[in-house]
């Protein structure tokens, strides 16, 4: 049952804070459910009880930490469909979507469930004394990662399983040791608040600390400043636009203290299409991006927003066939109506460019909130010296970007800004002769794909998902994937530090039976 | 010979940019040499080679890039006496140390050669195909360490060659494949030169790119802006003082695209001393931390500057001892006038404050620019009331805090900002009884000690030679030991790329045999 209520810590909480309703983007219509936005006093209570929390959930076995993991995917779970409901009623998204969602993110717990549990995440790394080496003694020296402090996390308005209350962000943070506050999104608050209540529920049911996880219900900006700027606030994940996370970098960045911000914001997914490719299959790609530039209304971070070719009649026909199969299908709901007007305004914009023409835009009628999908072309050179035709249209759209040869293609590729993803569509044997395009790709983007579409981010260790700036603030980590908790913990060494009083994981003993560098070698004997 | 030019690259250069002389603080007069400032057409000619050899350079196999380092080594080592002659007449420093450090130096620089040799240092992490996975097919992914792009480093004014040149930021940066530009630093500019010939030497005898690396003089403040601002400059080392390292932060901070700053910063080390080791072992503790306070007249990161124990005859005692002990040692000599005359004033302004008193200051007659040690007391309270007490005095200078109860002790502790190292000097039995003021010191530091001294940095994979703000601006990285070489480098996935275009770490085969996680499992194996 959704009452509208922020968690601080495990107990539920309004202080008259300004009431806010979700909407219902395919009945256009708010919901029935009435959220308490957080004041500044829960804001304060909830980081309060975070950092006391920390003081004890830091030192929290990884066994101890992964029962909590799981209990909160099996909590989630035991939602059942009510969570379905309130999601799809929140996003206009379909019941298919909800539960491969949800699949997703009870995936995620257990994941970090395990690699807690398991226990060489922490990078164990030991040099034994060497008491009579010349000139001097050499120390006993133990090197792992602890946690940071107080995480804040910022639901995303597209994922709100996933990348939300108990998304990748509070997964690792907490699997890391770090207590996490949520800053709910506005959008899906109901959502927001019942996944919260699992996580509260497992909280008590595996004894943890209260103040290990509180959510706060926002719709305006106070309450995140006041997260970001929280002396006792040691970290931020964010998902959505480059404006939201660069104002919250900036934030952060000019605090007296300084924190790290994982921002994974924007990208337009450039994909490369190379001649022979398009010349042999040409058609088949193109139906393949007609799917991915719609698929889920174009409202994922690695939507294909720019497709890039040489000047060629298969090019023509690439853009032809794409145009006449996008159009074929038929138009869904977006998030939101701010969503919505957000992607025609930006649209607008583009087409407002000169030198851009549009090959197709969905032009029947539409249900309300349905987002018309848009494929236009530019050439190469317009592209090249015009930045603002770099712009994210998040949304069904998409830029063909027509380059006269492969200088201009590169050329075009090398001024982009920082990119989630870059795909290469090619014959094998033609790759050879595009090296210097391939390269100047590679060092614009997080992940290179060949011969495939950029939406679908598999969950495992190998997959990076964040790159150069803007598509993240920090290219050095990314949000998906076990080394997402990387991002919440420092090392520490000890030095000469008796072995009774030494964690775990450095115990000469091992008595984790982890994984350890030891003198310059990887095992997991006792030293 | 010292000829006061840049290099741009391969090349010598001056373009009338501003003379400026270097200082012998033992004569107390100028040297004989004149160094002219990189103009900003002379920074820009080096940051647009550096990001032409990042190109190519970034591609290098381990084993050449192993080749240029170990070669640097060499050459440094070739310079011989020369070298270590314009050390000391530039730093004031002895031989002794000179030679150490040198030694250092080119350690570093071989482990940087022997990592990327081996090369399992890049993280590669591959998930095979499931073709047939449902609901969808898994695709094949792979991912590794990659390069982020020219580097900036700044020359540190006490270490002119382990942490200036080709120091421990230049070397981890060229090890990851990133070029360097190194902003000298003006106090041993002739030092710099000769480390900087032989790193072009060394680039020219490996065939390396030019740009590779290149050495600009600066005496002011506008070269370091210039390439901090560079957009094809993307990240910076540096070692100083807070104020200048935050600057630096500050300034990346706020770029279009903002770059990551590694700055370490100052510290002032705080050492507890637990009631029965002090009653033990008073004198001998008190004798060991004199030697740490003045060990290269204070001038070390690492430098012990607060010493904290609970009210007791033993710390009179050791605050007794200590002050006669540090009073035996002769003073020496500081860097610089502007080093010297800086400590005076941080050192009269601790002074200035209320309810600070002296126990020790160095009284006779001393050389010019040789630097009195200075013991002095203050009550917790007084400490935790007053954070102007928490600065740091650069230089063989120490403020023992006498707190009342282990409430009060931890207080002081955990209202500390972060620090490189925190230090315990105890009996083993007495250590269960401070756990609250272990655990709160552990929270703050880096490095934790047991009954040693912070000054020594041992350069090995567990050492952790950073901490939380403003010891340095990223807790999750350090200076010192091979994983500095992970601040230069970002993750990138290859998702269904060909075998035969993979980078040799990725592919089937592991022709370079190194650690990889395939399938979540560690092996050198191929697939």
């Amino acid at each position: 049952m959704i009452t509208g209520k922020n968690y601080i810590g495990n107990e539920p909480s309004t202080l008259n804070g300004t009431a806010f309703k979700t909407f219902d983007p395919k009945l256009n219509l708010e919901t029935e459910w009435t959220f308490y936005e957080a004041t500044p006093e829960e804001v304060a209570d909830a980081v309060d009880l975070a950092w006391n929390a920390f003081l004890e959930f830091r030192y929290f076995s990884g066994m101890k930490k992964a029962s909590f993991l799981r209990k909160i995917a099996d909590n989630i779970e035991d939602l059942g469909d009510e969570l379905v409901q309130i999601y799809c009623k929140e996003t206009g998204l379909p019941k298919g979507r909800a539960k491969g969602e949800r699949g997703r993110t009870c995936f995620q717990l257990r994941t970090f469930a395990d690699l807690v549990e398991e226990g060489s995440w922490v990078n164990a790394t030991i040099d034994t004394a060497i008491p009579n080496r010349e000139p001097g003694p050499k120390p006993d020296l133990r090197k792992m990662k602890i946690p940071i402090g107080p995480i804040a996390v910022f639901g995303a308005s597209n994922f709100p399983l996933a990348y939300s209350t108990a998304g990748g962000d509070t997964a690792s943070a907490l699997a890391s040791g770090c207590p996490v506050v949520v800053k709910s999104h506005p959008m899906h608050a109901g959502t927001g608040e019942l996944v919260a209540s699992a996580i509260v529920r497992a909280a008590k049911e595996t004894g943890m600390p209260n103040g290990v996880f509180s959510n706060l219900n926002s719709s305006g900006i106070e309450v995140g400043q006041q997260l970001v700027k929280h002396p006792k606030i040691k970290g931020i994940g964010f998902t959505g636009s480059i404006a939201g996370g660069r104002a919250l970098f900036d934030m952060a960045a000019q605090r007296e203290e300084p924190i790290p911000v994982f921002a994974e914001m924007g990208s337009i997914n450039p994909v490369v299409f190379l001649p022979k490719a398009l010349k042999l299959k040409g058609k088949e790609w193109a139906k393949t991006y007609a799917g991915s530039i719609t698929l889920g209304t174009g409202q994922f971070c690695t939507n294909p927003g720019l497709l890039l070719g040489l000047r060629s009649n298969a090019l023509d026909g690439f853009v032809r066939t794409l145009s006449e199969e996008i159009i074929k299908i038929i138009p869904s709901c977006m998030l939101h109506p701010n969503i919505i007007s957000k992607y025609d305004a930006n649209k607008a914009s583009v087409l407002n460019e000169e030198n851009v023409s549009v090959t197709a835009e969905y032009s029947a009628d539409v249900a309300i909130n349905h987002a018309r999908s848009t494929v236009v072309k530019v050439k190469g050179e317009a592209f090249i010296d015009n930045p603002r035709l770099h712009q994210e249209v998040f949304g069904p759209f998409s830029m063909v970007v027509e380059c006269q040869d492969e200088h201009e293609l590169t050329h075009a590729i090398s001024g982009l800004e920082g990119q989630l993803t870059g795909t290469i569509v090619g014959v094998e044997n033609e790759l050879g002769a595009y090296k210097t395009v391939i390269e100047s790709l590679e060092n614009r983007v997080g992940r290179l794909i060949f011969n495939g579409v950029p939406t679908g981010v598999e969950v495992c260790p190998s997959m990076q998902h964040g790159g150069p700036y803007p598509a993240s603030t920090d290219s050095r980590f990314g949000a998906v994937g076990i080394d997402a908790i990387q991002r919440w913990v420092r090392p520490i060494s000890y030095q000469n530090w008796p072995n009774h009083l030494l964690p775990e994981s450095l115990k000469n003993e091992n008595p984790l039976g982890i994984q350890r560098l030891v003198n310059n070698e990887q095992t997991d004997a006792p030293i």
